[in-house]
């Protein structure tokens, strides 16, 4: 019996991410189970749904700036589980004037993304290194396509905030300058691929290092 | 030279829709020709592709209000072609005060909407026939599971929007009253369907025929 | 020790949908074990499984008929395991003379129906309100999209019977009169959207109101 | 203008096949454009689509009968262009009492076979070499996994007919024996593999040699 | 409390095989707990995962050589954990001259191979029983297609050694010779299928039969 | 007539990419025209492939050094059309002693390399920032998830080489230095992402400028 309580606790312990797949859901729905959704990738009995499974309300407001001058609140199935099984999420943005959402990519996910206030530049790079960016007036979409490096910035004199959607549960998130520099990537990886000096790597290393 | 060229005229006349694939795209993006999207699902060479591929200036604001006083604007990769291959979409949609988006249903894409504006009563129906359902306050976002029927109703004093999201690039669109009593279905068979008498089925065959 | 007892209890009690994707199995088979299938997505041990794990017998008689003249069985991986993972799933429709298998749809799956008995008034309704009906005799087939509505009525003299066919281990099934009215939908929406009384709409509710 | 003319009619001659993917249609449907769907892989106007577009009628008969007293009629969308990006098809066969449909699989799909007449003795062979097979009665259902060596052979008195159901448009069929020795392999590969000698192999070849 | 232990246990004796879908990783990566991966389709907690699970060290050396002068170390995401969920794995073939990798198949994978030493006769056979078959030189790649019978024979006079990659974590490997015949599929179906006597199937049932 | 003419050309002089998408094959294999590849997404007759379709033999010798003592060869399905629906592709990539490959990512496919000669120091960063990276030794295998960045550099004295194979057919490159550096990003978004002074910034823009 030790053993297998053990076993079970150290099962609990262990295991974090639930592994579903986006296309093509079995179910109407799918919500997992708070408690053990890291555990197994089990749906709620239907009769213990309620519509509340279906909405999310954490995005009304902004969320707290940091130095940057911008504020992002991705949703993806993890924090909102009635996305789980239909193959999309969404995060809402904002930015002061000024402010930048670093150049990064979403490696599972096209994104549109849609201006709910302010004046964005907004672009990406293609696998030829071709850039499409230009400023968004409010209302205005923009699409970002799966896996390619993109960035905004408010270049309005007031607050902006974008509202981007995702057509996976679970879209990822790579920003490129910690990817790159906050990660441990070897110095002479990066001295090489960037022409930086050794102090110019470790500067940059220092700067994105994780806290 | 002459059969060719008939025949290559009855081509332009008789094809209508671009065939394609939703998931997992080939490329970075492919912009379809305009003059030619219709015939061939073949992209513009990259050297021809700006930034305004990618940018959709068409839903900052609200379209023409129908009869029942709501007004949406589908934004599929016909009228965006920069979605081409990308596997999503969006649509506008207003409502005056008591305005309804009837029952309907998107046949291939999973749907988000966020409230922009006012509050909405809105909600879908499973499998079972269980509803979920209930009034979003702005910034609240919902999920409607692909191909089950779900609604909107501005339960406000005053306008209201929403933007939904799709996990299509062209999620299609079934209007139930419409499809179902607009689409000459046998009279027997919506007699028995829902218990009407004939001239329940003729009222309602003559409110949904097409004009 | 009681604690997880209760945790594994209560797990028991209120998991109830196994969650799975339709596209590309990842085995040759995978049969879920019978008293855990609510519980985990696991499969059985191969040693385990037998032959009658891939063939079903519950369809060849008719089902019970209801009111409508209309009995269906439908055949999804919930009822034949052997689905499971597989893509794949299939329903038997019995009508008497004048039966009805009223307005429908299948949200994952698109379908094949081959006419094993009769004759059958067969169609489906395309998203812009297009229908495509006919009376099929036996031994045709006809095919209905993903996600749009069709319907079929027995238009013989004798029982019919179809055989449907589904590329999903799940296509769901939305029945357009109970779904819109047996739902509990509000009022004003069904008014709005049918252009109904409330008297008319209190009486559909009553018809179709689950029981 | 004679390059181009010449261009295109080469292209006319040299172009078969019509490439497009199962999962995930884009449209409701997309009936190919018959005299050209060997070369664009476009879609009719919809105006041009009619009900007769998703109704096969060749599988009422059985087929002509081969020397092993089998004969089937496959159904995909080379001949029946309704199903054309919707992911399904379908085959009848006809068995002389006796009759043998020879080993083979589907490379591109599952199957579900219904036994519309008769007594079949049908199985497949998983990847680990056991086989799954028994007598079916009229009205059993059997799944076929993807990819896997099948097989059917009439053990009643009378003729048997069956109805196979696929999860994709093209499945593809490999009939192992035609396969293996109608397709010029070289000789030493096959004695090696089988343990045959050059004569058994010659004469194998000979049986399954293309006419 | 007894009964819930022995559902437990009799769960980890019964349960083998991990489900999930090749397409559309809903995360970075998802290393499977070893002790459980047979019962949970679970994740590791990411702080455990190392450097580790995404190396394999296994094929640097042939594996034992057998009768057929061939030995293959397939590497799925059974031995190669770090595979799962990312769709794909590979398998290094070594051969003795004259050594057969004898015709077979993968039901859920197209497999491209890279002749790392040595001279190969390989090729393939489609649906209408066409071979494509030649000789490959050291550094050339041959592709074949998902589902269709192929093979290869060191066709030089030293040891030759091949890299096959797949787009599946588990393609699956169906051999012809011993899936057809060592399967004890009836007599009759294969006498009749390849017109062999009774004795010549006795005499491949033997030789193919599992010990 | 000669809008016509005019029209054809054009398309011809504007159409670049073809597109398809990589899931689920419909046929065997489907290799591109090559004068019209770039025009019409079909394929050639069947009776016109033949083998040196499905070979390919560009990879035996190593590409030429680049100014990082790397170079790459990518074979995707533009430079091997036998490749064309089938969801694979390779690349084969040479180091001289320190050869760097710079830090890149791959937006719709994952990664298997294999290495074939030398000592690679080799990794990825995931989306928490967390790096996976040691030394591989020959015959090592090391897998990339789709759409992270990950690297390698030749950490041995003598030349490498490395063969990486692709879960699809098209597995686009996105080189993190030149994408952010080589794309005209506003010197603004990158100062802010990057902390970099508006020097740094213009010296980086010219070493990674496209020539």
């Amino acid at each position: 019996m030790i053993k297998k309580t053990t076993i079970f606790l150290s099962l609990l312990l262990h295991i974090h991410i639930v592994l579903a797949s986006d296309p093509d859901p079995l179910h109407d729905y799918c919500i997992p189970i708070p408690e053990f959704s890291s555990v197994f990738p089990s749906c709620k009995n239907s009769t213990l749904v309620t519509v509340e499974d279906f909405v999310y309300s954490g995005i009304r407001n902004p969320g707290d700036f940091k130095q940057t001058g911008f504020a992002s609140n991705p949703v993806n199935s993890g924090v909102f589980p009635g996305l789980h099984t239909l193959g999309m999420s969404f995060v809402r943005a904002d930015f002061d004037a000024g402010g930048v959402n670093v150049p990064h990519l979403h490696p599972r996910a096209t994104e549109t993304t849609f201006v709910l206030e302010g004046r964005i530049y907004a672009g990406f790079v293609d696998s030829s290194n071709r850039i499409f960016a230009r400023v968004l007036e409010r209302g205005e979409v923009m699409v970002f396509p799966r896996g390619l490096v993109h960035f905004q910035m408010n270049v309005g004199d007031s607050p902006a905030t974008i509202l981007g959607s995702f057509n996976s549960q679970n879209p990822g998130l790579v920003k490129i300058p910690s990817a790159v520099f906050g990660s441990s990537i070897r110095e002479e990886v990066l001295m090489k691929a960037f022409g930086f000096s050794d102090k110019e790597v470790d500067r940059l290393r220092k700067k994105f290092a994780p806290h």
